[in-house]
């Protein structure tokens, strides 16, 4: 395989994923990458398998027997015990909250300090300024250089990327330490800043990261680490965790990563995520009462709305419009945060000065946030000089700002001292605030630093919420009951529905309700909270993605659309409609210069095998890598040198006992020979590959680590004939080794006439990986079904077969434009779908598909047999019938 | 079709169903029969398609042409409206709110009657104990006659019904109109009778009847709700509206259902859950607003526990003990359950005479719990008197029972005046309570009657947390608290956390905790709550099986079991180790003879159809059914009175033209040319069967309705052989109407001959349903992934194949007794598993086994050129070589 090309590919990556672009062939060489770093590991754990208790056995060589036996039993329980996924998620539980804890920490520290600084320095407005300034443009520098330097993977939310991983395509390099440690430092940075930014969605990449780690560290201990499946449900869970040690919500956290994640989420794995998630929150809470911050745990945004009377059912359509609202508006955020970035990238000029100053618009944006918000400018106007966690205090405060509310005696305290201002109203700078709120952190989040999107717009729904609030509690002033006793509008409560709203409906989740509920420690607003996050939902689901899945678009992720709300002509469209007709296929008698051919052709990732061009039986499928390794291997120099041995060899025998024709006359001979004898002769010449059909079972028996190490370099066949090793395919090291004298003498004439040659040979694919059962659909398969089996399975392609017979594929491309409609769906006839897939038990499906299909073969079957005419009357004839 | 075997099959159907056993052939048949009525349902929908237009089009016909298209575009307008799932699910949603209220209005009605009776006899006790014993007697023997005379399917839970039928199993008449009615009276009747029973079970089933029958109401509208994948999602977003609607709890409705319900949960349905059920349990709450019950909307068993100290750091243990002990005491409520049944199953004595006198048992049990209660009696110490609602309200009391507690000034009111005995110490009661009650509720469920396990688990859990909670109130009574301020401990709190332990524990669900939430409208306690649920649900499940599932194994319902917590052996066998290598299959050139020979073979309900006997590559599976019914047709009265036709008609055209041979000898001599013409003259006659393989495309265009109304009935082919007719299948009354004077004078004799001599044709597949692609999975496929794939897919079999070679088939039987133990695991070898199934690009499945396998089919394919010879030297030394 082209060595350069991956160090190209390899390069080309790290260029485009800094400003988070994903190509194809990426996909396929961090798959390839993958496949390699897993073959390595196996054989790393192959040996390490053995080792520990032949190292033990040694050293308690001297000791009692009974000992030695106690001492490999302790081990192996301990082991089996490391095993246990609850150990695994308490650690993984344990560990996220210690982070979250000491990242929050050192925030408010950073914090902090900017505070001091520009407290310190009131004297002047000049320097007031600078410090104000630089400080967030320095961090925001340092976390952009340093996620650059060390891992450029660490930028962005990681939720998209989380989110294609769980469906079962490897990212390289997205799970490593060195990813862990650009996330962590650079989250650090970029929320201490004070810029509007989240650490929610990083939060679930850092626990991911965690999880991976934790798994590779705990594979030292037992294999079941190495189960990849196994993995992928531990990697699901440390999304919940991510989430739950954020905000201290554990149900919500599970919730949330489920809906943000998944596309199918097993239910055994629930209480996997629930139980890491809520010892998680357990001990993140339990450092804060560690640490004096907290007398006990409870909710991290607390409230105090009344319990008897949250709200009236009159407010009910309040809460509706906030909900209706924080739908547009959550649209609208999505759309701004990829304009933004496409803009960015059109514009040529501005995107290659800033390729080369990779600082510098990170530094410029977080130049124009903090200047807008400096306290004594326009910072006045929106409480500039809170932090994001006092802000979301201050909008759950239980107490009206408006003046007519009837808390006359309000003594502003703090934080809700900065939305008093003396001139404006509280009504103008809520208004400034969400306006500037909204496209500030629409730019920030698109920052390449580790950063989310998550509590901005909490913050801004927050901000809605109140404004709504208090325009309620002003219009108001004695509540809306009419029986008899006073119950004032709180407009906190409205706070927290606006919050729960925008974020819902710019995630796309419902969950943000069970967050709200976590974070604030009351559950008495269900009702208004559940109502305006639907209403949202419905609302930004209908105009725009989800701020992931913009992402994943923008990123060019491999991963599969959602299937819309109730679109139902979804349910008639069949595979049929959007299959690729023209399949390309190997045969088993395909020769090199087909594979050649079709090689070059397309760039599938995976060919079909067939078993011959007549019958399209499928048998498998086959990677483009394999076929482009074999076709290398049968081309390659190696093979040249060992035919040019043989030459050497048979001219040797040829002097030594009778005339044989000349080498190269050999060479054409052997090739038809083999020819011959596999497809002619076999009956009674051994089969020329070399794996005897009987001695399979026992084989399959072994540990496949033990068959790849013992079978795969030996296939040589102990026939007698001299030109044994010709098909032979050896590991390059072992034949240099073998064969240092070998030497290249052929002139390229010779060469090229030597590949013609080997061209026109039928391929072996004995040493080919084959996965032996693709996935099939059937012709009739609607393509609501399809995109639930390639999101259950997490497929790429899939073979559609009719009785056994390949007719076509569907790959996520085909899925894609159909599900997103750039293929018209006009023209295609409504239909009573396949009733049921796969599942003939239950399945109405009518039989005449079936009927003629099974013609079909019959026709085949028989055609095998003799030779058909065809007759055009019959069939003219029968048509007429129909 | 055995017309009686169907009959007979309903009469055990119905017999068992009383005490909820199910049968393998009850299966098959409730298959067969839902099969049929979808065929039915589709017939006439196929009708009523046409007609509405048409019928508009004739009333409009006098009014002018703008009208007329005006008033068509409307009507499909709505159409399409009503197909959106939204209008659906507030319609559902309604509806469910209605009967919820309804149904609890009535309950508290008969409830009060009872209470009213009770308090006006109170001048004679034994009077008292009448009335107090009869009520409960007549209106439980009411209910349990009036289930089983209008539906039995009606008793019970509905839940793992429920899970069933989401797992794609059609279970006869568990969703009708009258398992609806019998359901609805059949609970309110149940509940009234004060008996410890729940109406959270019944009620997923009553919102899943009410989706059922509206998705069939809503089909006059709009073809979509003919769609069995949505119908069973929004199976799926009813169960949510069940739970939801009857504890007023929106989200957890939609956690617990999930849980309860799924096995994989497609995160897209999620929003129709969380919006019917919000949307439920609004109007829910509305209509107690509406009604004057409540002020406002707030939740259901309202708590007032402090906000600003909930609990302490150091109360977690006893909390922790309420979860483990949970844990303990919901295995053992499971198990007492399922003994009981056993119990009763086996004593057959009494089992006859049960069966005789159906209400007996109802009675005795309903005689000997409500004689327990009896407030004069023992009662007193377990407060008799309070219903289930007031009872939870006592337990969610924040103040203490307990005398050592604060607050001296406590003045018992009427609910927690029943806890306070003049002679009985409150723990003594409480821990009386606990016990009665844990036993009765046991034996209450397992009454043939609508009702659910989850509110008395429900109550007796937070009885247990009282229990608990008034200890530590004594022990502590300044609270625990030591930094000045003086926190008292609050036993309510205990009791929500008990509550959400015990249901937590028997139903295996994390969601108890957010319906607890939901219910007492406070989340202050989440910590404490969801520790304890996590710690009872890893105790109980490790203990025992879920209710649910304990009633699925109880009722033999066709389900899949979960994969344990952490049995990670279980990735380490494989589909070889498990799968049945003796498949019983037909091939394509099987005659009559076989097939009837296999159908008397076994009794599994598909069979797999090969290419032959010797390439063995599967081409589908067909169903039992279609082959018996294919066999009956073939020798079937029809059959033999067109064959006489045909021989008299072959006499008259001998008459008239040429001497012929005898009608008998003629009957051969067709036999054979059919076979003839099928199998060797296919090129030059027309094809036997009338669909030519051309014209397919179009007609698969068509609409499926359209198709089967024109195609099937109709399949001569109009050459002008004489026997044109002999292989036509056609409706029975079509032959019979057209064929008034034929007559069936063959001897028994004769009939036999002929027989025989059709089961030695081969056999017609073309009217018979193939399924073209069943599941395929591949020998080295892990236990884990295939149990993920029939759990996801639904599958009950799968067959196993070696690149496109049938080498054994997988059934639910065998991956159940591979996962429940029963089969040894022993002597598996522990192998590193199949990194990815079916996803070559990212597997990193060693590549031996497919050579190899390869290398089988290589040999086949060459071996089908030409005949081979075995070489055992030369298979020894390829063994040699490896």
């Amino acid at each position: 395989m082209a060595v350069d090309g991956t160090d190209q590919r390899a390069l080309q990556y790290e260029q485009t994923l800094m400003y988070g672009r994903y190509t194809q062939e990426l996909g396929v060489y961090a798959k390839e990458e993958a496949a390699r770093l897993r073959e390595d590991s196996r054989h790393r754990r192959s040996i390490s398998d053995h080792s520990p208790s032949l190292k033990l056995l040694e050293y308690e060589k001297g000791r009692c027997v009974k000992c030695r036996i106690c001492a490999v039993h302790c081990q192996r329980f301990l082991m089996s015990r490391v095993g246990e996924d609850w150990i695994f998620l308490i650690l993984l539980g344990l560990v996220m909250a210690l982070v979250s804890f000491v990242m929050d920490f050192c925030i408010a520290l950073l914090l902090q300090a900017q505070k001091w600084m520009y407290g310190g320095l009131d004297s002047n407005v000049i320097l007031q300024y600078l410090a104000w300034v630089t400080y967030p443009v320095v961090l925001i520098s340092f976390s952009s250089g340093f996620t650059h330097i060390v891992a450029p993977q660490a930028a962005g939310s990681g939720i998209p990327e989380m989110k294609t991983i769980l469906r079962g395509v490897v990212l390289k390099e997205y799970l490593t330490l060195k990813t862990f440690v650009a996330k962590v430092v650079g989250l650090t940075c970029a929320l201490g800043s004070g810029l509007p930014l989240g650490k929610e969605g990083p939060f679930v990449h850092i626990a991911s990261l965690c999880a991976a780690l934790l798994c590779k560290f705990m594979s030292f201990f037992g294999g079941i680490y190495e189960n990849e499946s196994r993995n992928i449900e531990m990697l699901a869970a440390a999304c919940a965790v991510g989430v739950g040690c954020c905000f201290a919500a554990p149900i919500g956290g599970v919730l949330f990563s489920i809906e943000v994640t998944s596309t199918f989420f097993a239910v055994r794995n629930y209480w996997r995520g629930f139980f890491a998630a809520t010892f998680s929150a357990f001990i993140f809470r339990v450092l804060a009462v560690w640490n004096r911050d907290e007398e006990t745990i409870t909710a991290l945004f607390k409230t105090r709305f009344r319990l008897d009377f949250p709200f009236d059912l009159q407010e009910l359509p309040a809460f509706a419009v906030i909900g209706i609202a924080s739908g547009f508006g959550g649209a609208l955020f999505v759309y701004l945060n990829r304009l933004i970035v496409q803009f960015m990238r059109k514009q040529k000029t501005i995107n290659k000065f800033l390729m080369k100053k990779r600082l510098l618009y990170p530094a410029l944006v977080t130049l124009l946030i903090s200047t807008l918000t400096f306290p004594p400018g326009l910072g006045q106007f929106m409480a500039g000089q809170l932090t994001q966690k006092e802000t979301l205090v201050s909008f759950f405060d239980n107490r009206t700002w408006a003046k007519q509310g009837i808390a006359e005696d309000f003594n502003y305290d703090s934080h809700s001292a900065a939305w008093k201002h003396p001139q404006a109203n509280v009504f103008i700078v809520l208004v400034i605030f969400i306006v500037m709120k909204f496209w500030m952190s629409a730019l920030a989040t698109t920052l390449p630093v580790p950063c989310g999107a998550f509590m901005p717009v909490f913050v801004i729904g927050a901000a809605f919420g109140r404004l709504v609030g208090e325009s309620m509690a002003a219009w108001f002033p004695e509540g809306i009951n009419t029986d008899g006793t006073i119950y004032p509008i709180v407009p906190g409560g409205y706070a927290v529905v606006g919050a729960a709203a925008l974020s819902g409906a710019v995630t796309h989740t419902v969950s943000t309700a069970v967050i709200v509920f976590e974070l604030t420690g009351q559950i008495s607003h269900i009702l208004p909270i559940m109502i305006a996050v639907i209403l949202a939902n419905a609302v930004a689901q209908s105009l725009q993605p989800s701020i992931y899945d913009s992402i994943i678009r923008i990123k060019k992720l491999p991963y599969l659309p959602e299937l819309g709300w109730g679109h139902h002509e979804k349910y008639n469209i069949r595979v049929e409609d959007i299959m690729v007709r023209n399949v390309r296929y190997i045969t088993l008698n395909s020769t090199y210069r087909d594979l050649h051919e079709i090689l070059l052709m397309g760039n599938l990732k995976t060919l079909a095998l067939v078993e011959s061009a007549e019958s399209m039986i499928l048998l498998g499928s086959i990677e483009r890598t394999q076929l482009q390794a074999l076709l290398t291997q049968h081309l390659g120099r190696q093979r040249r040198l060992e035919y040019l041995r043989e030459c050497t060899e048979a001219e040797k025998k040829r002097v030594s006992v009778v005339s044989t024709p000349s080498s190269e006359e050999e060479g054409h001979k052997v090739n038809h020979e083999v020819r011959f004898q596999i497809f002619t002769e076999e009956s009674s010449f051994p089969p020329a590959r070399p794996v005897s059909p009987k001695p399979l079972k026992p084989a399959l028996k072994r540990s496949s680590v033990a068959e790849r190490n013992t079978e795969i370099p030996t296939s040589p066949h102990d026939t007698g004939i001299g030109f044994k090793n010709l098909l032979c395919t050896r590991p390059q090291t072992d034949a240099m080794e073998d064969d240092p004298d070998a030497e290249d003498d052929m002139t390229l004439r010779e060469i090229e006439e030597w590949e013609e040659q080997q061209l026109d040979e039928q391929v072996n694919f004995n040493n080919c990986k084959i996965d032996p059962a693709p996935f099939q659909l059937v012709e009739r398969t609607s393509l609501h079904k399809t995109h639930t089996i390639f999101s259950l399975l997490g497929l790429d392609h899939a073979y559609v077969t009719s009785i056994g017979r390949l007719i076509g594929v569907v790959s996520l491309r085909e899925l894609r434009k159909a599900i997103e409609g750039s293929m018209t769906v006009k023209g295609v006839k409504v239909r009573p779908p396949l009733a049921s897939f796969r599942d003939s038990g239950t399945s109405g499906t009518s039989s005449e598909s079936e009927a003629t299909e099974l013609h079909k073969l019959w026709d085949r079957h028989t055609s095998l047999t003799l030779p058909r005419e065809h007759q055009p009357n019959t069939s003219d004839s029968d048509e007429k019938s129909q």
